[in-house]
């Protein structure tokens, strides 16, 4: 293997590129200049980019552990990520990794040539930034919000650690996921000496058309319910926390994912029927069972000519429309995933033994507060959800996302330099 | 868990499906009346879709185990496919599973609702339908085309098991990822009890703009030196099997399939300069060391002012061009893919040990003769191409792909029922 490779700078790539702009007609000093202005969401704003954003067809999410013990390589690192986020999302390459004999290629630049296709990059922060293994690791134990508490173990959580928790996440969307995977590996690539990727996973939803709510890979409309994300009423008093939160955490919104595995080859073999009694929505339509209309409203007490109700107590839209009753509200912004197929070898009929699909949903919720957001309405659902039987949970975690950054700032600062 | 679900039939279902296009003011026989016509690439044909097709920006590609002995089950499963292969590609759900107690839901359906994305669905033979361990499985021995060869043994396979080979592939593309996997789900579903899932993968690709060759995750562009796929004559020439073949094969053509990971990390850690030696191309523009156009002849007598050659011997396009000028021509159709991360611990500096990204190239090509196309050149490569340090292949294989059919025929018939 060459061990030192030809000279070339950093410098002299990124002139390059500006070249390559200038050859293609466009002011040198952005390539950004080639995209329309409908494909970049702003990465600098009163809060950040990708939690109220329209969803995009593509995710990627990426966790990291810490592993330096200074306060100020966090920051530092922080600022880095800011401000190659802010450049990543208008169609330019992240910053370079230095000049030193070894580490030369700024970028992969697999996105040159590529528009930023609404790309948008959200960190947040890992419990374990205040406190891990009771060591209050970077002297901010006293600043970690009241509302960011641990989630409790729910029944059936089959969470492996290699896939869970990290004391730092990467959420990226963008509507191409070759743009949205070069955002994690420029950012991982940043982040060297400093956190180490724990875990990563990709996502997927479609768009189906203006207004239209996306299907999972189960054949249902999942979202009907979501409150509005253009309503900043309704974004104030679900998902942005305020006043109650410390000063660096206002503006922000906790995070949720959980990847859930959905055994989709025993969805597969159930009738429709029973499908839409488990969720309690008509399949097609998406209408509550009994309703014509997809956001026609879900009514518990009505019941059929035996007296039973209609939508079952148990069914997903049962148990979430008695959480919004009881004020528990999330916003929710899923993907699907594919990670292939594995082997399955279960041990009673009428189930096959053979490959199955890994695939399923990365559910992810943001709001105001954990306590009365994901964790009241999970720990009815993890209970008695009648999903809960194709479903299982086995990987994820939750993540404080600060608010956003004006330019020349970085997200956190507020936290890491106090 | 409920055993014994509600009523509901597939034919219910179906209808439940033709009712609600019809509530969208559309014909009740065919959803696909809602896509346009530039989103249904044609399943019929005196070729398969998916090969000369232009490249869509998803794939899903899916290989299967016959777990039958008996031929006329392969032929009734082929029948089927292609039958639910049409279906799906003008956005219907593929057939029902049947009426049966327990198996009920003819389709996931999450693809209603969104157009077929350009949809083909092309299908291959593995050399296992032919002979397996010297046993005639299928009565087909003396069928086997002389062209469909094994594989040799290249330097440096690392091909694993689980992920190489399978009697059947179906490679599948479209411009939505769940569209693509939808259609694996499904036909994966139709196989009960006649194949199972070997292993699958699926890939993406960016749509640069027309005419614009797309990057691989290395940063490239890959492949400037295709033929063009919109020449009869030239895919006569290099893609379709013609009269030397066996008559079940004419038209059709030879797929490899190759699972190639990029040592990413490492990649970013070379400069741009040694990285355009490896290829043998200038990394921005596309052209060949020492000219200025992407599509400029690659002259590899053109030395510098000592002598040397400007595009090296062992560059990727230096092997590349060599192979062409010996007459072994192949149509590229690659994707990259992102399967994660996972640990990987070297011992030697000045690699890191840690989370490395599962990533790279589904290499795909097509060719009217192995013996003349895939293995010449990459015997070749094999041995000298710079690039290899960096890319690992890891799986994949090569199947025969046999000629289109005709509406109300299948794919494979001329083969499976002579």
């Amino acid at each position: 293997m060459s061990e030192r490779p030809d000279r070339a700078t950093r410098r002299g790539f990124l002139s390059a590129f500006a070249g390559a702009a200038a050859l293609a007609g466009l002011p040198p000093s952005s390539a950004a200049a080639q995209t329309t202005k409908a494909s970049v969401e702003p990465f600098y704003g009163a809060h950040q980019a990708g939690i109220v954003t329209p969803v995009q067809t593509h995710a990627y999410f990426a966790a990291f552990d810490l592993t330096t013990a200074k306060r100020g390589e966090v920051a530092a690192l922080l600022r880095d990520w800011s401000q190659s986020a802010a450049r990543l999302t208008i169609g330019e390459p992240a910053l370079g990794v230095g000049e030193g004999d070894y580490a030369a290629a700024p970028d992969a630049t697999e996105m040159s040539g590529l528009d930023p296709a609404r790309l948008t990059i959200t960190f947040g922060f890992g419990t374990g930034l205040f406190e891990q293994d009771g060591r209050d690791r970077f002297g901010l134990k006293s600043l970690r919000p009241e509302a960011f508490v641990e989630l409790p173990k729910f029944p059936g959580d089959q969470l492996a650690p290699a896939r869970t928790g990290g004391d730092l996440l990467v959420q990226i969307c963008a509507d191409n996921p070759q743009v949205a995977f070069h955002a994690g590996r420029a950012l991982a690539q940043r982040a060297y000496g400093v956190a180490a990727l724990r875990w990563v996973q990709s996502g997927f939803v479609s768009n189906y058309g203006p207004g239209k709510t996306p299907r999972n890979l189960m054949g249902f409309k999942d979202g009907t319910a979501n409150p509005r994300a253009d309503s900043p009423q309704a974004m104030n008093e679900v998902v942005w926390a305020g006043a109650e939160a410390p000063v660096w955490m206002r503006g922000g919104s906790y995070v949720v994912v959980r990847r859930a595995r959905m055994a989709l080859e025993h969805w597969e073999r159930t009738k429709v029927a029973f499908q839409e009694q488990t969720f309690g929505r008509d399949k097609l339509s998406g209408a509550p069972l009994g309703r014509k209309g997809e956001f026609d409203a879900v009514d518990l007490a009505a019941v059929d000519k035996d007296g039973n109700p209609i939508i079952p107590e148990n069914s997903h839209v049962g148990l979430g429309r008695r959480a919004t009753e009881a004020g528990h509200r999330i916003l929710r912004r899923a993907f699907s995933y594919d990670d292939g197929a594995n082997m399955i070898a279960e041990r009673w009929p009428p189930w096959r033994q053979g490959m199955e699909f890994d695939a399923g949903l990365v559910f992810v919720c943001f709001q105001r507060d954990l306590r009365t957001g994901f964790i009241p309405i999970f720990e009815k659902m993890s209970r008695f959800d009648m999903l809960n039987q194709f479903v299982t949970n086995t990987g994820g975690g939750h993540w404080a996302c600060p608010g956003g950054a004006r330019e020349g700032d970085y997200i956190g600062r507020a936290l890491l330099e106090t």
